[in-house]
Order: structure tokens, then C-alpha cells, then sequence
């Protein structure tokens, strides 16, 4: 059928209209000087090589065996030394303003930070392991800790999380993000990598759970589907803009339980070992040992239809 | 091992019943006469084309710099014209009989909408670089706009709805709602693409927020994770199917800010800057200027362990 | 750049200890033997190869007729009895002793599975279009069954349940979990595949449901986004863990409708016809026909700011 | 290190230069109509499927047995179907003027001589199974058929001739030439599509054979490598151009034998069973069972050194 | 356009047709038992893997370095291994007869002989080393034995003859001849691989080398484009086929050089040191240290024109 | 099967014996500084981005319009400049000394010969364009100079002789070779880009054509298939190792025809307009306007079998 000349003009006009560099501002990521730029896809190779690393056989080449464990394990550190200091490189450029800067300068300094990432992951490791045996015996369900580490999306969920604070902990900008974003859309969970996480921290079945920037949560915590640790409100500076960096996330202390679709919101605190139940809005401390349920008699109405 | 006999026998037994036409009947999408057919994949490469067009940089090639900015938007546009008549075309035919259809009058139209959308691309980012801001300053964690583009969901699932809704307002059918779920399975956000939002749009998080097809949606409204501008019930004919094209879900005005897990139900009315609080249940208009809190005090039952 | 001495020998020491046979206990998943091991690839292969099956035209190869229906469906046959007799293998070898184990006589009675699988697809396609037709029937937004099959994540998220559901029952290890959690990260709706569930089953949205591994649901049941039919709690043995198997979710009978973000916990059963109200928590039983609802009255508190 | 503004202009000038119109003339193949256009890769695609359909299990998918023969062969001749009506409406509207042009008639004709081709396979192979024969019995090196029809490029050469030689008696252009280029990429051997070849051809080894396009091979004839069947000059008009389609080549009777690198030049006539020595240069008629070889005697000087 | 029903019966006729097991016949490769098939990517893949590991970093993964060259040697080496121990099985499956066929026996003889080729990669590396500093010091314009290893088309071609001459002495059918094919189609150069050929052997540009199967060549010789070591006639047995195995290619001694497009045909001897000029035909022995040239003053015309 | 223990020491000490540095000496390209490395795909992408760059539409993406080819044009300079600037660094790495080398420098000076380069495209062009004219009015069997284009392979040879002269004149190492030895796999065709080659060159057919490094070849040259334009011999040093650059090959005058496999060898001239008969060895000077045939008459014995 081909295209009519009309047709070809305004086509034209709107390649002129969306490459205009004044529309283009705040909304175009340009680049001339040749900085790497974040990639979701070397993002996703990241968060894979760490897993491969971590969990050999579960994940990356499935065929691990005694003869072939080194090798895999060596040039995997090699290949994510390589793009984790591209990306840490690309996360420190990305805001940055092209004024008096360095790039060589900053190339050094993101392979000192990845050398440090890449030095902790035997740590990162047995850290993971607590959450994987924390989630074997908190689930019935689950059959063998290989289960969990196969199946259970917390799992991935945490370990992005875990590997994305490592960075923030490191001064990586937006590649923490980008991180636990990727686990974000793979789980349903959304855990800010700024978050404080202690040890043996599990997540049953998990859509929906929101865990804010400044949260604090102690060790052998376990979260179940749809609960929000969030803020309450926030304060804005005199422009009305939100101001950044105030502790605005509930703080949970060691051995909490929280049920389903629970929120907890604001800077409170959850003493050690208080349980909370489902579907219930939590802006007020809680004692340690407390159990918070629903006031069902108040609650449901039941008609005889 | 190979296989025996039986197995075969089984085999070939299972292909002729899964193959025959009285089977297929209802479950097979079948086509003989050359019609483009809806493809998932298509429809994913329409919703990269249009992030690429809009964001440059941010979404497609990553490499957009002043030498060629020109040169990648129009090839992108090139592309998106010939995939999107493609899949309106396919779109058009989706549901139709085969008495009468003339493909070439098809295509011909389906040409005309592409048109019509690209041309309103300049105003397509216009529109979402306000819920860009409006996510900035709505986010105390959020560092930047470029930021927001790059790592947050509900960005992704208003594009996606953005480009939705200009194709349902064009008469495209099911092309649309593919758009949308693909935007659901990135990001667990389910907003319809017949449904009407103002500019100024953001969503924090996410996951479980869903806004109905009849829904209407002021400036400058913000959602936290799972919001849900819902139908309570809807009316049934006489075969007790339900009726289609009955406006069942809420109005909600400018301003409106609603907390996680709400849900609003029915063709209510929110009015301007309502605050609803989070975990309730609404079934009724809330007025102007409004605030709803969940009662907590009847709502909490506190033990000491 | 270059790397440095330094920087090798750190990336060295990695290696090692990473790949230490001692810190790889339990979190390696090592072969030398040359079983098949579950792959996630290849268990997505077999998800696509079933929706094709049943659904084709929708799924798989779109450019099905009358001509190519039989060899499309061979070749779909023939490709799935191999794929899924090597991940059943590949299932029941997941967590045995490798103490006399016989390689040989586990490939025989996978390949013994996958043929009996196979031989149900039929009426796994009868069961689904139940389904198909019990969602288009309940939702007023949807204009074609075609539409149906096509876009809404429920039916993706039942057809996998259903699949797996059939593997639990034939006694595959670990593959019906894998299915599932494929689902759960495309559409957020999380069921275990070794629930019981009737015909004609829907879900509206879907994002967060959970649905229990020993949960029952009959016939013509409807569930909204967010609806969780979990455990209430669970027993453990002396050593603290929990046991295993023990009916812990609840039983909902036959056209059963259940609003969005309730929560229905514990052993309890729900009769049929019952309907029950969206964000509240069920833990006792519902007699049949009857109606739950929130006590709005009490629950909400209205501010004019 | 970036660009320089000084690299940008040179590189902006050399695009405006190489886009230019008129210095575009001649050496660009522009489209805006829609049409097909000839595709290496759309005809090495059809190689593909013709030798898949003629030798299963050699080419093509290997894994061919009694269950799934009739299934690969429905798939790759509706796929055989399209590729080729398409890629023959290519070459027909390939050097045809803009002015007057149907493009549905050039489509219509080209399926019917797909048709037709396709009609012919079974005809094809019959015919290539003599060369492949011929091929076994010429070589003491070969140890099966299998093992001819696996390894030998002279069978890859001849199967892409027969083919394109079917190609130019339908009157399709530049498709023929397409496939006899391929196979002379990949076995040396330049046999013209238009050349007339009988039953049970072969050549041995093949690198730098040729054989021209007015060539005409009776049955059971084999050349070795680099023996030139070609022309000896050729007429050209009175604008110094060459007169195209004049017979040109030699006439090569039944059971010839052309041993390596020898030439035969010009519409010379070589009678049944001459056997022709290698090396030679032969440009006057050979007569029925002559024996024509190099006169060693007088060609070659021997030193001791 | 769609296809009209008679072109759909024809199509089904010509399915039929090339389906039809009596037709199949000869021409097919079918297997029903699982066993391996010898498969042209699967010995690329073979040749790859050799390449690299015989001269890493010029082959395979380019970036070979001290820290990783084992990782890399030990991976190809595991691959190297499992893919010839199959290819070796198939190769061994080829030709046999289906009677008394023991899978199992053939696939551990198939591992015993990849293993012994395995070992013997260090002593082919340091073979074909000695071919390539006899290319670099055989031609002027090579500038380096690294540019020789990179570029030059006659070390693919003996690589190859090495490594597949390796494996016909192992025993090994069918794969040896798909290896020479792959180096004679990329090369132009086709070397038997059960020919015989000693170290510092040398191919200058090689287009059209015939080096056949019982030829013998020794050490240091010199080969230049065109050469031919071919048979000159062969014995056929009393059914008229060719009697396979007898010695009928020439035997080359030490320091021997032959200048382009020369043929020596035929069970003759050239002595050591022999230097044979190029485009003659050589049948008769030559003497250690003769020399040979074209009698030029014979053998042209000169006209003024 | 598995693996025995021996086995996998074999393995093992393979590894050990082919990672050895001594051993490695000589065959293996190492680096560990970060230089790019010469890549056979990235100079397959340079030779595939010049073609498209030259002839649109036949090279490249085929589908080439009015609108589209400025947008074509710009991306596919962007990239050959980026490609090539990487590749001639690699070439000038290639057999550089590490000591002294500033890697900056290097790439500075990579940067100013890609730029060269590509303003020189235009010119290209037009050169490229005498040959393919030359071509069709060269071949009888051409239809048209398009067919030139899309299927002669000699056009392609020239192509890749042209590019890779030029960046031998610009002092690139390596990388010239390797995109000529791309073409002669391709081909057959063995053109040193050191050669010069004066305008409208053709060459039919062209398997086994070479064309030494010092050869001199006029404007309106046309070699046949199997021509060798060599060295007769060459020099070497007191080490017995050859000179390097010596002027060894012949120089050949406007206007001349050279056919099938003739040699001409050494520093001799062939005077303009003269015409050189096939299969014939040339080694002194041939004059102006001279016509050189073989000498039939004493050249070929003839039996009556």
C-alpha cells in the first residue's frame, strides 16, 4: 500500500518535533563524552553473577561439579569485576554535572569499590544462608533449603536487596536502585536498598511488601505478603519539595512477626518479639512481646442473605 | 531409552484429539487468510518504541547523544508507524467475523490511527514528563528526575497506560489492553486503559494498585501500593450476563491522595484534595477536602504476651 | 587501567574461598553424574509448550489453520514428552541420596509421568475453557473469550496451577513449585500447586492472591486482587520446626465470591454461596449463603480539614 | 576521550555526501512501495528447506524419525511456500520499472510458481539421489551414501543448482543466481542456474570449478576440481556492449570425464564417453570416446640441481 | 491473498509424498533410539573449542590473561570432552547396522577415545606451531608468527587435517571428513584427513589444494594454491564400483616445494628436496633433488596484435 | 556414565600442561591491560557497515527509502567510526612492544585514521562503482549492474580490497589482512591489500584468483578465475629468513585480459593492452598489445580410445 506524502510529512514534522533540543530537556539522558551509562541489562548481569556466585548450580550454569567449581568461580569474579566497575562507574557519573570533571579519576575509585564488593561476597554468602534456613523452617511447605533457594522468590528478593545495600553502603548511586527495581517486578517485593536488614530475615510468599529507605529491621524477622513498613507523611522544605534523608520508616526489633497486609508506618518502633497481625494500620509504638490483632467483633458485619 | 510402541500409539492418539477441529473450538485462534495476527511480541517492541521515543536515552538505545539524536528518532518512528498499523490492523480483526471483511480498507484505516497516534507523541511526553515531576517531588528517596524515569515501576505502568488510552480513544481493540498487562506483569500495577487520568499522575510502590475501566481521575491525584478504584457489583442481563459499558467505577477529583490498600468501590465521588487513609474500605462519596482515617482505637486489640 | 597486583590477589583469594568445598555445603547444588538437573528454562519451555497445546493459536506459533493444526501439535507433543520426562527426572533426582541410585530406572519412570501427563492435556483443555468462560462471565470489562485466553493474567496464573497441579498428583518433586513461581512473578498470584481446586475458577486482577498448599476450593469460586486463603499459624515439632503436611488452609465452597485483600485463614471452611466482603480477616467459619462484610460505621473516621 | 567538534562536521558532511540523491544513482536499491526485496538471508533460508525436505535428517532438524517425519515435512513446506512466493515476487519486481506495476498480479504469479516448484520436490529428489549415487561411485575414498550426501560440497553445489535451474525454468530473476552464489561461497563450485545438466552428475572435489551459463551436460558426466566449462569470447553490439543469451558454452556428451583444471571453451561439442586429461586447454570439438591429454613429453623440463 | 483450496491439496500431496516411507528410503537420516547424531554445528563447535585451546587468545574468548588462562583452558577442556565424547558416539552410530548395537558399550568406548585425543592437545599444539613458523618463514609478507596464527587460511585448513587426522587414527568414522569439509569450505583447501603429512607444513594462499587420502608428505614441505596430490585412475572391482583403500596418491619427500596449480597424480614418488614448478602434470617419479619446470619455449605463442 | 577419577586427572594434568606459561610462549595472545584486541566479528562488522554504507539497500538493512536513508546514513557512519577507531587501535597494539606505550596516544592516533577513512567514503563509492560497471559490461550472463551488485562475488572481493587498501595506506596493521582474508574465505579471491589497483578492475567468476602484495595492476583490468599474479621467488637474509618488501610481483597495464589459471610471476611487466590466454606460466615481459596463447598444437596428444 505504501505511504502517502502527507503521510511522510508528518512523520517528519514529529521526528522534528521529539528530537528538538529543547523539548528534549529533562527528559533525554545525552551523553558525548563517552561516560558508560547504567544499563538495566548489565544490571541484570550483575544480579545473576553475584547468584551464580553465591548459590553455584541454583543458579548460572547449572552444571557445577568438583572438577569445574574454580573455573566457573574464577571467571565469573573476572566478568563481574569487569562490569560491576562499569556500572559503579556509569552510577557515579549519572547525576554528576560535566564540569571539572575526571573520568579517570572516577574509574578509579569504582574499581576500588568493586574490588571491596567483590572481597565481601563470602560474607554476603553466609549472611544469605541465614535467610534461606530462616525461610526452610518458617514454611511447612518447603521441603529442603535447596527448595527455598530454587523457588522461593524472598530468596531473590533479599538477596538483591542484600547485594544492592552493599553498594549503597559503598556510595554507589542508582545502581542500588536499578537493583532492587529488577527484584521489584521479578517478586512484587519492594525493599529500598538504604533499608537496615539484620540476619536470618525471611519473607513468606511476599506481593506487595514494601520495606521504606530508613527502615531498621532486626535480626530473624519474618514479613508475610502485602505488609508495608512506610512512612507516615514527610516534611517539606519552603518550596514545598519533600526533604530527603529523614528517618521516616518504623524501626522492628529482633524476632518480629508480621502478618498479611499489615502497615506499619512511621518513625515507631515494634519491641523485640511483639507479633502483629493481618490486615491491620500500625502508627503508634508497640512494647516488646506485644501481639496486635485485628478487632474482628467490631469489624464484620455477617447478613443471612 | 527410546520409545515404545504404546508410548507412540498415546502420542499420536493425544494429536488427533488436541487437533481436532470440534475440540478446538473456542480455545484456538486460528487463520487462514493472511491477517496480522495480535503478537505479545509486537506489542512489547510498540510499548520499547514509544519509552525510546519519549525518554531518549533512558529506554532504547542508551547511546543518544547530539550527533544522533535525529537519526535514532527517526528510525524509531519509522519502525513504531510500521509495527503499530500492523497490530491496529490485527487489533481490528481481532474480534471481527469473516463475512464481509475487506483487509485492504482495514489496513488502510488501521494506517490512519498509527498516524494519528504518532503525531500526538510531543504531547504523549509532555503529559508524562508532569507525572515525572510529580513522582520527584511526591518522593522524599527520589534523587532525581532522571531517577524517577529510570528505576521507578509506576512510571513504566503510566506510559504504558498513557499510550493505552490514546489507542482506545482511536478505536483500537485488545491492542490496548495487551499494553496494559504488560505493564501489570512489570510491576503489578492493573490500570485499565479505557479509564480517564488527569496529568500530574503518580503511584508510590505499586504493587496491587488497581484503577477500573470507567474510573475518572482528576490532576495532580497520587496512589500508594495497593489502591483499588473498584466496582462493587455490576448489573446483569436477563441471561445473568453482565452488562457491558456501565459506568461502575469512582470519580476521583484533583488533588486526591490516597494511602496503601485501600479500596474504593463504585461510582462514588471522591471530591478535590480528599485524603483517604490507608487499609479502608469506601463505598460512599467523600467530599471536598475530606480526610478518612482508619477508627484505630475499635480497630486494634492489644495483648501482652 | 589495567588491574593491579593487589587487586589480583584479592580476586584470587575470592576464587578460593568461594570455591572452597567446605563453605560450598549446602549452598551449591553439585553434579558429577551426569543427571538431568531441574532447569528454569526448560520448565518455561514446558509452560509454553502446554499453553500452546491447549490454547493454540493464542500461544506458541500464532499462525495456526486448518493445514498446519496436526503438525504444529506433533511436533508440540513430541517436544514436551521430551523436555518434561527429562525435568521429571531431573525433579525426582533433586533431593535423593545419591546411595543407590539407579539413573537408568528413574528416566523410566519419569518417561512413565510425562506419558501419563500427556494423555490428560485433553481434558486439562476442557478444565481451562471452564475457567476461560467463568472470567468472561464475571467481568464486565472483558468483550470475547478470545480476549480472555489472550490477556488476562488469571487464566495464565490458573493454567499453571492446573498444569502443575497435575504433577503434584503424579508425585513430581520440586517442577509444580517451579511452574508456580513462574506464575507468581508473571502475575503476582501465588498458588501452591498442590491446592485442590474445582471448575470454572476466576480471578479478577490477582495481584498478591495467595492460595495455600492444602487450601480446597469448589466450583464456580471467584477471588479478587489481593485475597490471601492462608494458614493461621502452625505446628511444630520438638525441635521447633514446623510439620509438615497438616491441613493448615481453609475449604471454600461452591460459588463462593471473595472480595479484594480479605484474609481467610486457618482450617475454617466457608460454605457454598457464601460472599465475603473485601479487606477483612476471616478466621472463623462462614455458613453457607452467608454475606461478611467491614463494619464501615465503626471502622472509618471522617475529618473535614 | 569523546569527539571533537571538527570530527562531528566531517562525520555530518560525509552523511549529507553518501545520502545525497543523485549521488545515490545507480548504487542503491530504494523501496517505498512496499514491495518484497530479494534476501540473502530469505534464500539461504529456502536452501535450508529444500535440502531438509529432499535429505531429512541431514539438514534440517536431524532428530527425524517414523513419529515425526510427515509433522517437520507439513511445517517446512508451508513455510517453503511463503519464503519462496515471497522471495519470487522479489525477483520479479527486482529490475522491473515503477510505471504500470501490479504488485497483487506479481504476487499471484509468483504463488502459482511456487506452486509449482513445490509440486516438483519429490521429482527433485529422485533426480538428486542419482547424483549422490553417481557421487559414491566415483570415489574410492567414500564410504556410504550417507556419508556423500553428508560431507561432499559437490552434492550442496548440485542440489542448489537443480534447485535454481527449476527457479529459472519458471522464469524467476535474480533468485537463481542468489542460490548458485551461496554454493559457490561455500564449495568453490560457480555453476551457472541456467546451465542444462543431466542425470547423475558429479564432481570431485570442486574447488574452482565453473560452468557457464549456455553449458549444456548429458547424463553421467564428472568433472574435477577447477575445470572451466566456459566461453572463449564473446560478441558485443555496436556500443562495445556484450550481446547477452548467444550460445557460448560447450555441449558435454554422456559419460565425459574432465580431469582437474582443464579448460573447455567456446560452443565447442564434446562427444559421449571422451575422457579429458587435466591441465589441458580445449577449444575444437572432441570426437565420440576420444582421449585428449597433456603431451607430457614436450611440456616439462627436467634439472638436476 | 490467502491460499486457494487447490494449492492446499497440493501441498498435501506433495507432504505425502516426501513422507512416504518407501520414498524415504536412502534418503533419510532416521533415528527412533536416542542415539547422537553426528551434527555440523555440534563439530564446529569441536574445532572452536580446539582452536582456542591450541592457541588461546587468537581463537575463542579473546581476552585471555594470566589470571584466567586455566579457568578458560579448564572449561573448554570439560566442553571439549563432552561434546566429542558425543560427537565421537554418533560418528561410531553412523554407519552401524542396528543388530547387537549396544548403546551404552559404544558411548564408553566414545569416552575413551576423546580422552585419548584430549591428551594429546599439548603435542598438537607444539606440531602445529612448527607449521606455523614454517608459514612465517616462507613468505615474505608474513610479518609476524602472530599475523601467520590470525589471518592465514592455510592454518585453519592443517589445524584442522591435524585434529581430524588425530581422530581417524583413533578409529573414529564420519567426524574426521566433517572436519575437513568445514576447513575446505572456509579455505578452499581440501586435505583427506587420513592423509599423511609430517611437521613444518605449509600451505602459500591454497585455494584449490587437493591433498588426497593416502597420500604421504614429510617434513618441511611446501605447497602453493591449486596444487593437486591426487589419484590417477583407481581400480574398480568386478561390479564396476571402486575398490576402496588402495594406495593410489603420490608420496612426498622432505623439503619438497610445489608451485601453483601443479598436479602430481597417482602412487609416484617425488625424492627429497625435489622443486616442481607450477601448472604441470606430473605422473612419473621424480628424483631426490630434481627440479621441474614448464617448457615455456614450447609451450606459448606469442602474437603481435 | 559419568566421569572416573582417572579420567578426570587426565583432565586435569591437560590443563595444567596447555595454561603453562612456557609453554604458551609463542601461541597464545595475552594481555592484561586492556588494550582492545583485533576481533574477526568486529572487522566482519566493518566490511558489512562500508558495504551498506556504499550501496544501500543492497547491503546492510535492505529496506532503504526517501525518508529513511539520511537516518540510516548517520547511525551507520556513528558506528563504523566507533568500531574502526577500536579496531585500528587493536591493529597498532597488535605487534607493538609494551614497553614506552601510551595507550591514549594510540588511540588519539586510531581516532585521526578512522576519520580519514570515512571522509574518504564518498570517493569510495565511486571507485567501487567503475568496478561494478566494469563488471556488467564485462559479462554476457549480468543482467543488470544491480545483479552486479547483489551476486558477484568478485564485486564483494574488490569491496573488501579497496576498504582494506586504504587502511594500509593510512599505516594500519593487521586489520587490512584480516579484512582481505574475510573476503578470500568468502570468495576464493586472494587480493594482498598492499596491492595497487587502478579503476574499472572486474574479475569473472574468481575462485583461485591471487594477487600478490607488490603487484601494480593499470585501470580497465579483467582477470579470470585461477589467475595468479605471484612471486617467482624471493630473497632471504643470511639467516636464510625472506626480505620483507621487495617489489616480487608483476605490474600489469591499462586494458589488459589475463584467463583461467594463468600465472604470471615475478617482476615483470605486462604492457598495456595486451591479452594473456588461459592456463598458461608467465615469467618475462610481455609487450604492449601483445597476445600470448598456448602453444595447442604441441600441447595435447589425442588417441582414439
Amino acid at each position: 500500500m505504501g505511504i502517502t506524502d502527507r503521510q511522510e510529512e508528518m512523520l517528519g514534522k514529529t521526528v522534528a518535533a521529539l528530537s528538538d533540543q529543547d523539548n528534549l530537556h529533562n527528559v533525554c539522558h545525552m551523553r558525548w563524552r563517552g561516560e558508560p551509562l547504567p544499563s538495566q541489562q548489565a544490571v541484570q548481569e550483575i544480579i545473576g553473577l553475584c547468584r551464580a556466585l553465591i548459590f553455584p548450580g541454583f543458579f548460572g550454569e547449572r552444571d557445577v561439579n568438583r572438577f569445574n567449581i574454580t573455573y566457573h568461580t574464577g571467571l565469573y569474579i573476572e566478568k563481574l569485576f569487569a562490569v560491576l566497575t562499569n556500572q559503579i562507574t556509569a552510577g557515579l557519573c549519572f547525576n554528576a554535572s560535566c564540569e571539572g570533571f575526571d573520568l579517570q579519576e572516577v574509574k578509579h575509585r569504582a574499581k576500588e569499590k568493586a574490588e571491596e564488593f567483590i572481597s565481601g561476597l563470602p560474607e554476603l554468602r553466609r549472611l544469605l544462608y541465614t535467610d534461606v534456613r530462616a525461610t526452610y523452617l518458617g514454611d511447612p511447605a518447603a521441603e529442603s533449603t535447596e527448595e527455598v533457594i530454587y523457588c522461593y522468590p524472598a530468596i531473590r528478593a533479599i538477596a538483591n536487596y542484600r547485594i544492592a545495600h552493599r553498594l549503597v553502603r559503598l556510595g554507589v548511586p542508582i545502581i542500588p536502585r536499578m537493583i532492587s527495581e529488577q527484584a521489584h517486578s521479578e517478586t512484587g517485593i519492594d525493599i529500598h536498598p538504604a533499608a537496615t536488614i539484620g540476619e536470618s530475615f525471611t519473607i513468606d510468599h511476599g506481593t506487595g511488601v514494601v520495606v521504606g529507605a530508613t527502615a531498621i529491621i532486626g535480626n530473624n524477622v519474618k514479613l508475610y505478603q502485602g505488609v508495608t513498613l512506610g512512612a507516615k507523611s514527610f516534611d517539606t522544605d519552603e518550596k514545598n519539595n519533600p526533604i530527603k534523608g529523614i528517618p521516616r520508616h518504623p524501626i522492628i526489633g529482633d524476632n518480629v512477626v508480621i502478618y498479611s497486609n499489615t502497615s506499619i508506618l512511621g518513625r515507631i518502633t515494634v519491641g523485640a518479639n511483639a507479633v502483629i497481625g493481618g490486615n491491620i494500620w500500625v502508627t503508634e509504638d508497640v512494647a516488646e512481646g506485644e501481639k496486635l490483632v485485628q478487632a474482628k467483633a467490631n469489624n464484620i458485619l455477617r447478613f443471612k442473605q
